[in-house]
C-alpha cells in the first residue's frame, strides 16, 4: 500500500495552470451568455486566478492567450501577477479570429496569409521573452470544410515549413507544445486532427516540440490513457488541456462526465514518471463555464485533478503488478478499482489544513466575498471573451 | 424499370423549401466570417432566396425565423414574396437567444422563463396566421450540461405542458413540428436529444404534431433512413431540415458529407409515400454557409437533393422487391446501387430545358450578376446573421 | 441527508438476476477461450448461481435461455433451483442460430421461417408457463446488412404481426420485454435498433408489453439514464440488461467502463420511483466473461451494481432538488457528486455482516473451494456456452 | 480534363488482391452461416480466386493466412496458383487462436507466450521465402478488457522488442506491414489501437516496416484519407485492407457502406502517387461474406474498388489545384464532385471488352456454372473457416 506521507509529498508537487480565458465569458455558436463580475483586462483576469490559488494552493500559473492578452508592458504584467503570488505561464497563440484566416493560417494556400500567422507566431515568443513563459502552446483551427477545398499534402507541405519556423526561433529553455484535434471548427479535414499527426511533426522538429493532449479533442471511444502513456514512453508529453466532455469538444468542468477516465489518465501519468518534475508535463485547464459561474467552477476543476491525483497515487502498484504479471485479470482491474473507490476528500482537506487552506476550497470562495465585490466594481468597460 | 416520363413528372412535383438564415451570416463558437452583400434585412434574404428560385425552379418557400424575421407588416412581406415568386414557408420558433433562456426555456426550472417562452410561441402562431404559413417548426436548446443540473423527468412535464398549451392554440389547417437534436447547445441531456422523444410527446399531442428530422442531429452511426421509414409508417413524419455532416451538427451542404446516405433517405421516402403531396413532409434545408458563397451553395445544396431524388425515383423498385422476396442479398443490393451509380446531371439538364431553365443553375447563377450587384449595393446597415 | 436505515432497508430489497449463459464459455468472433469447471448443464448453472447468491445475499433469481436450459423437466429444474434457494427468472427467447434465420426470424421475408420463429416463441411462453417465470425477454438478432437488402416498412410490418401472435399468448400476469440493440449481428438496419422502435411496439401491444434497456445496445455518446428516466415516466420500462461497454457491445462487467453512468442509472431509477417493488423493473445481467474468471466476474458484477445503488440511495435528494430549483449549476452538481464520491465498501460490508454475509463476496468465494471443486468434477460432457 | 487513354492505361496496371479466407465462412460472434460449395483446402481456395481473376482481369493473387492455409508443400501449391493464372501474395499470421493467446501474443505478459508467437511470425517469414512472398502481414489482436488488467507501456516494450525480432529476419526484398485497429477482439486497449502508433514503431524499426490501413479500423467520424494521404507523404503506406462498415468492424463488401469515402481514399491514393507501380502500395481486401454468396461478392468488391478507381482518375486535377489556390470552395469541391458522380459503368465495360472480358463480371460469373459445380462437388470434408 502507498505510504500516505509520499501520497501527500507528492499532491505539494502538483501545479495546475488556469487559463485567463476561462475566467472571460464564453459560449456556444448559438449564444453566450454573460455574467455580472467578469474580468475586463489580463489584470483583472490575474485577480481572478489568485483566487482559485488563493483556495486550492496548487494553481500559482495561468496561461496567457495573445491576442486576448495583450498589452503594452509585459513587465508591469508579470508583476502584478507576482504580487498575486502568481506567475505568468504558457503562451498561447490565436490565429483563427482574423478575417484572413477564413481559410486557414499557418496551412492557408495564399502565402500572404501564412506569413501573417507565422508573424504571429513569432510575436508569441517575442511575448515569451518578455514574460519569461517557457512555453509556446499552438492550436490550429486549420482544416477545411469540404472535400476538394483544398490538398491535403499540400497543406501538410505548408505546416511543417511553418512550424520550423517558429522553432528555429525558440530560445534554448523554450519549447513549443502542439495540440492535435479531432473537428471543430473545420468540418471536414483538420491539419491536426490526431496525435499522430502531432507527434510525427515534433518528431521532425526536435527535442524542444512536444505534443498536447486535450482531452476533449478524440473520436468517440479514443482510449486517452493510451496515448498518454505511449507519449510518456517517447517523451514527447508536453502537456495536457484538461476539461471533459459526453459529446465532441463540450468543454465542460475536468472530470466531470468521465471521473474515472480522468483517474485512469492520471494513473497512466503516475505509472510512467509523468508527475516527476523533470518530465516537465504541463497540466493546464482549458475549459468553457457558460452557463456555471466562472471561478468557483475552476475551483472545483482544480480539486477533480487534485482528487483524481489522489487516488492515482493511492494504487497499490506491487499488488497491480503482482496480479498483472499472474494474468489475474480480475484481481489486476479490482487493484485499480479499489484506489479509485476510495473517497480522499478527508484525505485533502486534512492536507489543506495542514497548509493553512480552507479543508473545503469552493465554500471559502464562496464566503470570502470575492463574487459580490467583483459583480459590484466591475462595472462598464468591455468583459473579456473570445473575441475580446 | 422506372418511366422517364413518370421520373420527370415526380420532380415536377417538388418543393424544397429554404431557410431565411442561410442567407445570412454564420459561424461557430470560434469566429463568424462576415461575407459581402449579405442581406440586411427579411426582403432581402427573399431576395436572395427568389434566385434561388429562379434557377432551380424548386425553391418557391422559405422558412421564417422570429424574432430574426419579424417585422411590422407580414401582409407587405407575404406581398413582397409573392411579387417575386415565392411564398412564406414555416415558422422557425427561437427560444434559445434571450438572456432569460440560459437554463432552458419552455422546460426552465422557473415558471417565469416558460411563460415567456410559451409566450413566445403562441406569437408565432400569430404569425403564422399573418403570413397563412402552416407550420411551426420548433427546435428547443433545452437541456443541462451537468448531472445533477436539473430534473429530467421534471423538465419533461414542464416540456409536455408547454407544448400542449401552443397544440391547443392551432388553426385547424396548422400543425407543429417538434425537431429533436442529440446535443449541442446542451451538453449532458438535450430535452428532446431523439425521435423517440419527439414522437411520444406528438402522438399524445395528436394529429397536428409531427416530428421533424434534422439530417445532423443524430448520434454517430444513426441510420437516418429506417428512422424515416418507421415515421413514415407511423404517419408521424412532418419535415426534413436537410443538411450534410462529418462530424457533429456540422451543417454543411446537404449531400456533402455523405450522398449515399441522402440517396439512402429519399429512397425510403420515395418507397413509403413521402413524395405525394397528401403525406405531406416538407423538404427543408437548414444549412450554415460559414466559408462558401451562401446563395450557389444553396442552389447547389437544392440541387443534391434533386439528384438524389431523381435516383431514388430510378430505383427499379420490382427488381428490388423480387429480389428481397427471393431473399437475394447481393442482387437486392445491386438493384439499390444501379440507381444511385446512374449519372442523373444530364436528365435533369435536360427537364430543366423542358421548363425553360438553364441547365447549369449554379453557372447560370454566376453569370447573371446578382451576386456582383448585391456586393455593390447592400452596404451599410446590420448584415443579418444568427444574432440579428 | 438520507437516512442510513432508510438506505439499508431500501438495500435488502434490491434483487439481481444473473443469466445462465453467463456462467457458460463465451468469447467474440475470434476466438471462444474455453474456461475449466465450466457447466455442461443447466442444472450445473443454477450450481454456480446459487454461489453468487450465497455470498452476495442479493441474487436469488436466474434468467434462462430457451434452446440452450431446454430441459425435460422443468418442474425438476425448480425444484432444484428451490432447493439451492434460488428461483427460475426470465425466460430468454434464441431466434439467431438456426440455419433458417440467415436472413431474420419474426421479420424474415418468408412466412414460413416467420411462422417457425413464431412458434418458438409460443413454446417459451408455454415454459414460462411451467417454470413460473413472469418475463419473456425478447431480443431479435433481425436486420439487414446491406442496404437494399430488403424492406425496412415489411419488416416492421412483419414484426408487429408476430409480436401481436405471443402477445396474445400471454398469461393475465406474464409480461413481454422487447429488448433494442443498435447494431450486431446486422450492420446495416436493425429492426429494433433503439428504444423508440420498442417502446412504439409495446405501447401498441399494451400494457404488459415494455421496453429492455441493455446498457452496451446505444450509439456512442447516448445519454442512457435520459431513456430511463423517460421510460420510467411512461411507465414503459420493464427490465435492464446490465452490462458495461467502451466501443461497442462488449459485454464486460457492469460498472466496469463507466461506473458514474451506472450511478447516473441508478439515480433516475432511484428519483422516479424504480426500485419500488410495484414498478416491477427487473435489473439483471446480460455480460460475456471471455477471459475472466466467471463466477467471481459476476460476484463482482453484482457488487458493483449494489454499490452504485448504494451511491445513489445516498444523494441528498432534498439538497438536490432546492439547487435545482435555485438554477445554481454548480451546487446541484456538487449534491450528485458527493453520493458518487463516497466510498459505500464500508456500508455495504457492515450491511452484509448484519445479514450474516463475508463482507468480502469475492474473497469468500475464493476461499470456498467451490472453483476447485468444479474445476475437478466437471470433466467431460460439453461445457455450456452460447452454441450449446 | 484527363485523358481517357491515359485512365484505361492506369485501370490496366491496378492489381487487387483478394484474401484466401474470404472464400471460406465466416460469421458474428452470435452464429456462422455456413455456405454450400465453400473450398475445403487452400487449393480449393485458390480455384474461387481464380475465378475472381478470370472475369474481373485484376486480381491475381491471393493472400494466404497461417495457419489456416497451411501447406505442407508450398512449391506446389505454387504451381496449382500459377497453373490457375495466379500468384501467392502477402502472408497473414494468426497470433489470436491458440488458447495460449487469451491475454495477448507478442505483448503477453509472460515470455513463453511470446516466444511462440514470435516463433510462429518467424515460421511465417520462411513460408515468404518458401513462396516467394514479399510481404508480411501482421494484425495483432493483442489487448486488454479492464483498465488495470495489464501494464499499457510494458504491452509495447514487448511489442517492439518482439517486431525487432521479426524484422531482422526479413530478407532485403520482404517487408513487414503493421496493421493498427481500434478495438476488438480487445475491448479496453488495443496494442496498436491506431495509425500513430503503427507509425512510430514502423518508423523505429526501419525501412521494410510500413503501416496498413483496414477501412474498417477506425473510431467513428475519422477521416481515412487524411490518414492515406499523411502516410504516403512519409512513404509509410504499405497496404489496404479494403472493406466497408455502418458501425465498428463490419467486414462488409468495400463501398457498400460508403462509396464516397472509398473514392475519396482513393482520390489521395491517385494524387499522391499511390498507384504508381514504384510506390508500392498493396491493395486488398479483407471481408468477411457472412451472409452473400462469397465468389460474386468478391467480385463485386474487386469492381467497387476499380469503379472508385477511375472515378479517382477522373479528376480534373488541374481545375481542381486552380479552384483550390484561388480559395473558390464550391467550385474546387464540385471539381472533385463532378467526377464522382460520373457513371463510370460504360467506360468500365468498354475497358474489359477491349481485354477480351465479358462487360458484366457478376452475370458473367454467374452464367458460367461453377457455383453449382462446386456445391455439387464439395462435399465432405472440412469447410474452411476462421478456424480451420
Amino acid at each position: 500500500m502507498p505510504d500516505i506521507a509520499a501520497v501527500k509529498a507528492a499532491l505539494a508537487d502538483q501545479r495546475i495552470e488556469t487559463p485567463s480565458w476561462g475566467y472571460g465569458n464564453s459560449g456556444t455558436r448559438f449564444k453566450v451568455f454573460a455574467q455580472e463580475g467578469v474580468p475586463r483586462t489580463p489584470r483583472e483576469k490575474l485577480d481572478d486566478a489568485a483566487k482559485v490559488h488563493e483556495f486550492t494552493g496548487i494553481a500559482p500559473t495561468v496561461s496567457l492567450h495573445i491576442p486576448w492578452d495583450k498589452v503594452e508592458d509585459y513587465a508591469a504584467l508579470g508583476a502584478h501577477a507576482k504580487a498575486l503570488g502568481l506567475e505568468l505561464g504558457a503562451i498561447n497563440s490565436n490565429t483563427f479570429q482574423d478575417d484572413d484566416y477564413k481559410l486557414g493560417s499557418v496551412c492557408h494556400p495564399d502565402p500572404k496569409v501564412r506569413r501573417k500567422a507565422v508573424e504571429h507566431l513569432l510575436e508569441c515568443v517575442d511575448i515569451m521573452d518578455a514574460t519569461g513563459s517557457k512555453s509556446l502552446k499552438l492550436w490550429f483551427a486549420d482544416g477545411t470544410n469540404y472535400p476538394g477545398q483544398d490538398d491535403i499534402v499540400g497543406r501538410q507541405d505548408r505546416l511543417a515549413e511553418s512550424l520550423a519556423a517558429v522553432y528555429e526561433r525558440l530560445g534554448d529553455d523554450q519549447r513549443l507544445l502542439l495540440e492535435y484535434k479531432f473537428f471543430e471548427p473545420a468540418f471536414y479535414t483538420t491539419d491536426v486532427p490526431d496525435w499522430g499527426t502531432s507527434y510525427a511533426h515534433c518528431l521532425k522538429l526536435g527535442d524542444k516540440a512536444q505534443v498536447v493532449v486535450d482531452t476533449g479533442h478524440h473520436a468517440p471511444g479514443t482510449n486517452i490513457e493510451f496515448i498518454v502513456a505511449f507519449l510518456l514512453r517517447e517523451k514527447k508529453l508536453g502537456a495536457f488541456d484538461f476539461n471533459s466532455r459526453f459529446y465532441a469538444d463540450d468543454d465542460l468542468m475536468v472530470g466531470s462526465a468521465d471521473p474515472f477516465q480522468l483517474f485512469r489518465i492520471l494513473h497512466e501519468v503516475a505509472q510512467n514518471g509523468g508527475f516527476e518534475r523533470e518530465t516537465n508535463v504541463a497540466f493546464m485547464l482549458d475549459q468553457c463555464h457558460n452557463i456555471e459561474a466562472k471561478i468557483p467552477a475552476i475551483i472545483r476543476s482544480v480539486m477533480n485533478v487534485q482528487e483524481a491525483t489522489a487516488k492515482a497515487l493511492l494504487v497499490d502498484r506491487e499488488a497491480l503488478a503482482a496480479a498483472q504479471r499472474a494474468g489475474d485479470v480480475l484481481s489486476a482491474n479490482a487493484a485499480l478499482m479499489d484506489a479509485y473507490n476510495t473517497d480522499v476528500r478527508p484525505l485533502l482537506a486534512e492536507w489543506r489544513e495542514e497548509r493553512g487552506l480552507h479543508p473545503d476550497p469552493v465554500a471559502a470562495y464562496r464566503a470570502c466575498g470575492w463574487q459580490e465585490r467583483i459583480v459590484a466594481e466591475r462595472v462598464g468597460g468591455e468583459q473579456a471573451g473570445w473575441g475580446a
